[in-house]
């Protein structure tokens, strides 16, 4: 095991009616006004919206609304939120949506009390150490936003998707009311469970060794959502299925299962290119990418694509060529989530063969810079999984 | 599942040379002037106290000492603590030691900032809502009181041993050096092993539906004490070992792995009677009363105890009595701390068939105020579990 620290100062009020609680933590983590920052009204439509202002109303905080956050978040509205933040005098963002709305919030945070471009941290990968206090109420249980100190921002000029990172940005407070995300429907419902999953893999796949406690949080977190998954799929009214989901989502990404060993968040980076240049959901891009990904790497520690294979989805152990069981694995995986509605190829989730030359361009790794922690990936290997996921 | 809320602001230095954090992280969270609380000595003998005390002197933090704190910690010694902290205007107390010495730092914590007797918080139950920040430098894999609201301890005047709980008690920071527990004995550390795996059996033996996930972390924890243990009572020093295991402790006690759920501490609450009585550690003790109470509430809910049989250790199901499934487990549970060392009965405890009636009566519970969540427990059924265990 490696060392490391691990700071996760989140309060989580999880449940029916948690939404009670937004004014009060507002106040506890110091806001006076706030920005409430969503996506495209459907948080209007199905009265979540109404429900945070109640709250708000209650505990005498002023507010300023701010909506239009769009899957894959943009840099544009980032921009526009700053500008409001700086003229308002905001002193709290409250994010209500899901991942994107909170990575949307994460950036106006920082950007507010930072005197150059926002964007610096996302092209440089400079650590956030400043940002306004923000607070989430999630409406889609993916992302983990709510408990990491991560966003992900896409720039308009040049279509980067670029992540920034830094413990400002963790959220000071969350509201998770599973009730929220009773009315997503199954298509990003099942977007939402791969990125879960695929949280959970980018930290499984370690060449550290002796790390079985976090192996095993990793497949327990991972064998919850392989039983309670198919369950929202099939009746999206499930409230205890999508409580289950919803706790794994965040326990998937505030890095309590990932601490002490190195990770391989490629997959992520490769997938990143798709979301940018088509505008596909994260998690159906990553239900591509990730099966491909983990073919392209299997052989290079098969051990721990075989304990993946037993220990996760109840392969038989097939003592004479592990390899059978390592690939059995990761074809369990894939049809899992090919059974929740989630696309398997470039085809399904509507990727063009030709274009694999300008997403691997994009993404900028090169021979003396490559990507990866499990394999180091150049722009070959690169292609090849985009390849591999044809 | 049921709703909750999680706040576990605890900061983690995990790993070799992880003390020399000490001082920054005592500036950090405010501490000016900061009282050392230690046990017998074993930390000054084996040069722990030393590195402490180098990074409290680089950061120029002044301190003052007070070890001497034993097993099963006494309240002599907090009043001690207290009267020091006032005289001193110590702000800040740093624990360097195992769940007793933190523990005790806590209840010193909390006390010198309260206006009636600190003991007050134990004998009522009432939540410590304010307390001097309270830093934790880890030498024994045990208590979790590291990362956990909670802190045990005995008055002496009528050996009561009592818990007292709030968020002001949970640990800034949290020191955690694998290597800083290699110099303990096999038999304290087959004792922590044992208190670290009741911790996760009060949580996981729950009335409570729909808690996939949770039951699936602490399976996780329980497989991974299960691989890990052997190998750092074969081998003191294996540090990889220690490292799994420290993590594991800490995971298993600050409710990651337990939120959303009805909880049942009766096996402490039966346990901790044994320790006042006859001073035996709180780990053996568990290894002999946890079993006795499994057996004794299995069939209230039989399905989770075969559910803990198969997936946590591998029995076979037995499809046409599933009763024996679930005895094997805990017989196999029982097995396993027998195999670390621990005792499995009253006799190897060193207690005694007659004190039983005492025993029962010290710990109050009435037909009217039972204690337990699993299956409610009134004073026949303890002296049951009690009988159980000679």
């Amino acid at each position: 095991m490696e060392n490391f620290t691990f700071y996760a100062p989140t309060y989580f009020s999880f449940g029916k009616g948690s939404e009670k609680d937004i004014g009060a933590l507002v106040k506890r983590f110091g806001g006076k006004k706030v920005l409430v920052h969503y996506g495209g009204g459907s948080v209007k439509r199905n009265g979540i919206f109404d429900k945070v202002i109640a709250s708000l109303n209650e505990s005498n905080i002023p507010y300023v609304e701010l909506g239009g956050v769009r899957p894959n978040p943009r840099s544009g509205l980032v921009y526009k939120g700053i500008d409001i933040c700086r003229k308002e005098n905001i002193d709290f963002i409250l994010a209500v949506g899901g991942g994107s709305v909170i990575d949307s919030a994460k950036a106006i945070a920082a950007g507010t009390v930072y005197d150059g471009d926002f964007w610096d941290y996302y092209s440089t990968g400079k650590k956030v150490d400043r940002a306004l206090p923000v607070g989430t109420v999630l409406t889609i249980a993916a992302a983990g936003s709510e408990g990491s100190p991560d966003s992900v921002i896409t720039h308009e000029d040049g279509m980067y998707k670029r992540g920034a990172s830094g413990e400002a940005l963790r959220p000071k407070f969350s509201i998770l009311n599973p009730e929220f995300t009773e009315t997503l429907p199954a298509y990003q419902t099942a977007c939402g469970i791969s990125d879960i999953m695929a949280h959970v893999c980018e930290r499984y796949f370690s060449n550290t060794k002796n790390v079985e406690i976090t192996d095993r949080l990793c497949e327990g977190v991972l064998k919850a959502m392989i039983e309670e998954s198919p369950k929202v799929i099939k009746n999206p009214h499930d409230y205890e299925a999508r409580a289950n989901i919803m706790w794994a989502g965040m326990v998937a990404h505030n890095n309590i299962v990932g601490v002490g060993r190195e990770q391989d968040w490629s997959s992520h980076a490769i997938e990143h290119e798709l979301s940018a240049l088509y505008d596909v959901a994260h998690g159906a891009g990553l239900a591509v990418i990730v099966p491909a990904w983990m073919k392209y790497v299997m052989k290079k520690n098969l051990g721990k694509f075989v304990q993946f294979a037993v220990r996760v989805w109840g392969c038989d152990m097939n003592f004479e060529n592990p390899e059978i069981t390592a690939m059995e694995g990761i074809n369990r995986y894939s049809a899992f989530l090919t059974s929740l509605g989630m696309p398997s190829n470039f085809k399904e989730l509507g990727a063009k063969e030709e274009d694999i030359p300008t997403l691997v361009k994009h993404l900028g790794a090169t021979d003396e810079n490559p990507i990866g922690g499990y394999v180091k990936l150049g722009p070959k290997d690169i292609e090849a999984i985009y390849r591999l996921a044809l």
